[in-house]
């Protein structure tokens, strides 16, 4: 199936239905750092989905001022980059204290400025929320953001990776997220603590979604990027940082993974990235790479 | 006086003489970042230089892994950067821990590629370092770094700012550093450990040194960035950031100035920085911009 480049709205002119608008000569830019198009693309891994690795932070790698505070850290175009990297993944990841802290909405609010020729979407494609849950502490409810705006048909009802150690979930939470469509799945855990990425990225695969989009927290982000990989083990496809020109401060929920150790004993950094593009966003900057180590 | 670019050599022909080089075309983008050239600019402060604020650091924030640990974080482009922004300064700063540290050399490998015109330079210009060290803990002798290349005539004898309450400064210290043309400064300071920068900077305009480049270390930096600041007091004239697509891990020396609080006890960002840009240059990316508080 061919594809070609159709712009939602004429260059410029921002949408006036509530929708947000990334243009598509930002979204071209962006295209090699994201999952493949075409359902026939070879280089997808059967174990595995494409991941995404996406956050923001600040000129001293924090995610907000404090954990449990919501921080505006990027402007709008970076916002409108966020919803449009979410309109080309099957699936959006967050971990349990996100969902907790920070309520998100985890939907999409824009229409892709690539679909399939000859198709012109009405509305945005909305990717599949997971919420990394292992010891069942979210306590979803009909007012939680992603219940709601999956009830408008605004999102997707959630997918909850409980541990298999967890005896039960809450009935009303059950209704809640079956309510909207959504389920809670059962994981293998270390201890119905701790999911490995390996169990997570396979249970993704086997419910049908090819691409996941991995935006957080702290946790999240920070386990990913303390992983031992290298060659067959790759497990993270592609790297997206948002950095705004802001210091945060001391005290900050920080992006910083484990200090790794060479051979010699003496500290090495833990991870680089490859394949680097840099590209100004408003005030704010987007970094696009690959792990390397 | 009129100003000319002359490329130190043609484009793309690296100088063949151990110095660096920096296109022409990307120091222009520096250049409203920068001091004013012309003598005659009427911008200048009587009260203190033109302070240019500047550093490399990790995404997550780190000068280098650990406490004397150096640490290679930029490309060479970047290095290539920090020559011609020192060839842009009259001085070059940086704190005792730092010299004590890295021993580094504080000298000037590059050619202005803006020279007046009909003058065509043979060497580079060479900053005056700086070494701030209130309680002469710097037992700078025949090797280190710095006063070795002023006997070479490759940089500037040094001048080291040190507490007028410090009792005496060993002879062979000031030995060395006055027989490379640089001298023992006595300035007020805090019950002899740590100076203002009010009175660090008038010093620095009363020595005829009209611009300064602040270049580290983590402590020197941070006392920077966490100044209360505005209006008639901003110290500060610009600041430029490299950050290198590495993360260094937990461990390293932060630039992470201390946490702000609002008027309703809340945590704020200590510091925001206005009329930004960002330069992609090799694989890292330059983040020039002012503080706004």
């Amino acid at each position: 199936m061919a594809f070609t480049v159709q712009p939602a709205e004429p260059q410029g002119t921002p949408p006036t239905d509530g929708l947000l608008h990334f243009p598509a000569s930002s979204a071209l830019k962006l295209e090699p750092h994201l999952p493949p198009v075409a359902s026939t693309d070879t280089t997808t891994r059967p174990d595995k989905p494409f991941v995404t690795l996406t956050f923001a932070t600040s000129l001293d790698s924090s995610l907000s001022l404090a954990p449990g505070v919501r921080t505006t850290l990027s402007g709008p175009q970076s916002k409108a980059m966020t919803h449009y990297l979410r309109s080309r993944h099957a699936a959006i990841l967050v971990g349990v204290g996100t969902a907790v802290a920070d309520d998100p909405g985890l939907n999409c609010k824009i229409i892709s400025p690539f679909v399939p020729e000859g198709v012109r979407e009405q509305h945005p494609h909305q990717p599949r929320p997971i919420i990394l849950d292992p010891s069942a502490r979210w306590e979803v409810n009909a007012e939680s953001k992603v219940i709601q705006l999956a009830r408008l048909g605004q999102g997707l009802g959630p997918l909850v990776f409980v541990a298999k150690e967890v005896r039960s979930v809450p009935d009303e939470r059950r209704a809640v997220v079956e309510g909207v469509g959504g389920k809670f799945v059962r994981v293998k855990s270390v201890e119905g603590e701790e999911f490995t990425w390996t169990d997570v990225l396979w249970t993704i695969k086997e419910e049908g979604l090819d691409s996941v989009m991995i935006e957080g927290g702290g946790s999240v982000i920070n386990s990913l990027l303390s992983l031992e990989q290298g060659g067959e083990q790759e497990l993270v496809d592609s790297v997206i940082v948002t950095i705004a020109p802001t210091w945060l401060g001391a005290g900050g929920v920080l992006v910083c993974p484990p200090r790794a150790v060479g051979k010699d004993g003496q500290p090495v950094p833990p991870v680089r990235l490859r394949d680097v593009s840099w590209h100004p966003l408003g005030e704010d900057v987007v970094l696009c790479g690959k792990i390397l180590r």
